[in-house]
């Protein structure tokens, strides 16, 4: 269920313990193969093959397509919410949902500049509401509810998401590829990090000239087709765990 | 032309003289009778023919429906940035583009909320460029830019616009019939302020119950689409004078 | 009646249903015939005689000298608060006298500059009192309170408000004539904006090199004195209404 | 020199080496017996005198009313600026003058509670401009600038300013006695700080029922007059020292 | 080396291509059986250990012991930072570092709690230095420095760290026995979130009564040695891998 | 007694009436001849000798070494936490104590830049908190609490602290003396300021090439260990008397 297509009434009227999604993604370079929209197209496709299945036991809220891609910058066209603005942004969403009662959040995130910024808004708003012991607030990453999913599907060579890569690439295939250009030309970058296991801040020109960092020209329909089924599930799954949530427990 | 469905290299390459259009809107109440989208549909369906003729003369981003609605918050399902945040994002979508080189940009406003908000962020921009003398920043709400609309649209009755009313009711009834309620029922509900030319901080509680402003129930298809042509050929028209601006006159 | 000349005592006693003025202002540049004080000087004359009249039926605070005026900082002299400082600095003073009890207040506005994030400030000052339905938080611009003023005023060649103008040399003229430089001398300026009705971000120094916009050369005593009568009965008007406010209807 | 009764080519033409000073004072409550206005009234007496016998060899901005004055704020009337509002207040109002090319600057206080923020922001100001070694930013409350005045002045039985006290009284009685109230009345109240020489953060609660803090029943009008001259000397004096500053050196 | 201890020539004449280490840890309850220090005091042994080692080749800031423990505030004695604060102190810290021109610095955490921010605060510092090409920013918690320590450290229970546990215990029985209250009684607490791999935004309480997560009952002062040396090596390596960078490339 | 080697549920236990004292100082240069850690070292062994002293009578929390030294940028090795930063920080340790139920609270500085940022923390916090009359919060400066320490020790030089001075250094030749330079080739830098009793804005190098202000060459061990001993009793004096408040009275 859409919460935008909805009239108050209609919001008023509903449990405040349905599951609520509230996507975020971004609108940044993809490389010379991919267009801005794509995290957000993604994250609205594996929301949309959700939202279809689940029906009226899951509340979504419009994609917040504005997300935190200052790294991406140097690339013409990348739009990016400066960092600060961007926790106040996650924030005030998720606010505005427990403010209406809802209890049960999901930040569905498509985009991996989002992933710290995202929960630490969700853990100032934690922090914010200490007194309260009902509210269930969940933040996850759309490929990180399918852990297996590089084992799940037939042919992948990247076992991790990177950017504008095997994964995405596939995906927009599948969904919009007149909007994919020439990705079999693109030359593999490898996306690991000479520190790990300690974490580097980086800017995208740090690593890729081009702007996508994986193996773009391994994509291909099948596999996007593939990863989306494999990505929606995973969500599907994570809104029933949230549903039938019994509200005391941590560990379940 | 869409922002986002383009690659990275190709803002890179177009013209950054290109008018670009930066929409914002909304997601909150509009009565019983309709949607929480209203405000984001109807700017983006006002967008889209404009795009449609415009073509390849103008750079639309994405549209923003997150916005200023703290006044509409006692309404379940509102969704509202707090105000100074507001401020924050407006204001980075436009320095984004400025960023990226572009010099001529329409903030096109598609709800009464981001009027002063908008306005606000822009100066501020403005002044913090205060020495380039290349940049056209500009402010409009859609409807103003159709200024005799109330004597082009044969049937009005209201001559301005208000909230979920005659206007808006008409315009989605062109759009998304299915998803308007049933707005013959709604009661007329007066727009004026006791204290005008004074203007009022107000909470949409002080004046409406059902949460519409205006005359909902005058609302016809006809006076829909009338109203959606007049608004993009307001939006064409600016974006034309945008396009032939000669980058050094304040006056035309 | 001044706030500012009551002990304490004085202002616990009186009825917290009394009107409050704030006047708010600017010392800015003038052009080359005007005082940088000339916007709190014109205020301060209008609201001394309306307070003169008012007496004890009206209550005013110091009038904040300090305005929102970056865009005249490039013309020494201009003395001018951050945006977001202005926001907090004018919300500040209204908030002291909510805290005090007062209920029905009148920002009392001479300046330009400080018509949007006067009105911002007061926007986000009733969403944070939105439990509050007792709250009176108006906005008005002191030439907006006489809008026949143009046709009332005997000669006047402008018909709105410009920068350092004909209506603002002939009330100078007629309040501090020694102030007043060489007038004759300056050029008009046209005050349109090529873009109208979408509003442009703008710097003095895009419009005028002199720093007036508009038509100095056409002051005169008279015109001033009338001008003053007008913008003062203006006030007084709206003061007025203020006290017969009814405490309940949006709608008078 | 005002600098409020120039236009902008006269500011302009100035010497950039004049001092300027900056006075900034408070509204608050001076108890039962003396007005709201008592700081701002007070200093800007001292200054006008100063300015007097100056004449154009000091530059000074108009007074800021609008203090830091939160201890007070139980007791109605009191305008506060909230303290961080404060900080930005005071570095704007002296960084406009910076920015106008303006080197020698001292912010002259008439209010205790101004002392510490007015401290900060210009500490704050001086960090950010640290590759400057041409401004010369002071910060003085007027009375620190005759430190011998217990002696000086015959009959005071005070040897520190306090608050609405034997000396504001008396200062008072001098150039507004009928805004005075029954100061006879007024009990003494003791300043002492039983922490001493650790400071104590405090609210005016804390130490007096009525607001005031001294002995206003010693004021005379004889004590208010020897006051004001060796405060306005005290001024005068300093201002000497800023225009003789031989621009280098941190001992004179 | 550790910073403090040298004079500020000595500091200007080292190379500025040494590594850094900045500790950031957090004084924040630890059950009923370990003193709030314990994070700091683990992480300073680490540190300690490790720099022994590594002598005159790394530089150690000193350890910042305030942390960002705001889900602990329910536990008397817990001191933390505010969340957004908390980001400012880690951000200006390593600026500083910046500012003084050392390019290599790895921020070294000691509390879970510290991740999140930790990582925000340098993605922030790095964007802000976007146009730098020689900064190697690196932010990792010390236990994640020896991934395979559960399989190193005979006899250990836990798999991963939790809090006040099994590890933390064992380390502290190892340097600060005296500290240490009856853990053989701390009954085990189940680390697990129920919605893993989304995570959960948590107070301590939601988790457990006593405060601790784990089992700290299997601490032994033998696995304390290990832990200690494994980590303190983890530490080295990774300092020995910074020295070595050559500066130029993202994969090592 | 150190609050940092409590357990939990020992802070639980106490008296929320114990005096808390709170311990800031700095690491910034100190001139050719001391180690940037100077000021925490100091304030350290003061603290410690109180602490001995007082045994359970006070409650002590970490020192915390990042403080307000802007001023001292310039040199090499200065952290600094930025002014707006160093409030909160400030503020928040107080506040975390606040929040356990502590109502007598000293903050206790050793850096003369904290002086005045501490007070102005402090200041907000009160007016935070002002409904609570059972709060006692006390700013000192080490050295302010001993007030005729010039007297007391023998053969003194310098009537006031300065910086890396004969003060500082005859303290850091008693329990540091490896970390001490050559402190006797250090030439006298007057302390003085020109514009007294105006306070100046200012940065180091206005006033040392060096970094150190004062006499260093005229300390000695003996100086030193009297200065400490006055200074340790200058705290325990303070500590009783907050000990010994009876709650009520600001005046003792």
């Amino acid at each position: 269920m859409q919460l935008s297509n909805l009239c108050w009434p209609a919001v008023q009227s509903l449990s405040k313990d349905i599951p609520v999604v509230i996507p975020i993604a971004a609108v940044e370079q993809h490389g010379h193969h991919l267009p801005l929209i794509t995290d957000s197209m993604l994250l609205g496709e594996i929301v949309q093959r959700a939202e279809r299945e689940l029906s009226d036991s899951v509340l979504v809220t419009p994609l917040q397509w504005y997300g935190n891609s200052h790294h991406h910058l140097d690339y013409p066209g990348t739009l990016s919410c400066p960092p600060r603005t961007y926790l106040d942004l996650v924030a005030a969403t998720v606010d505005n949902m427990v403010a209406h009662g809802f209890k049960r959040i999901l930040v569905l995130n498509g985009h991996g500049g989002n992933d710290v910024p995202g929960k630490q808004a969700l853990f100032e708003l934690r922090q914010q509401y200490r007194s309260r012991q009902d509210l269930l607030l969940l933040f996850a990453t759309y490929w990180s509810l399918a852990p297996n999913v590089a084992e799940e599907v037939a042919g992948l060579f990247q076992q991790e998401m990177a950017h504008a890569c095997e994964w995405e690439t596939s995906m927009m295939l599948c969904i919009a590829p007149d909007l994919v250009g020439d990705y079999l030309a693109a030359e593999p970058v490898e996306p690991g990090n000479a520190f790990r296991p300690a974490s580097r801040a980086w800017i995208t020109q740090d690593r890729s000239t081009t702007g996508h960092i994986g193996w773009p020209h391994l994509a291909t329909q099948s596999k996007g087709e593939q990863l989306l089924q494999q990505f929606s599930a995973g969500v599907i799954g994570m809104v029933h765990r949230i549903r039938n949530w019994d509200g005391s427990a941590w560990e379940g």
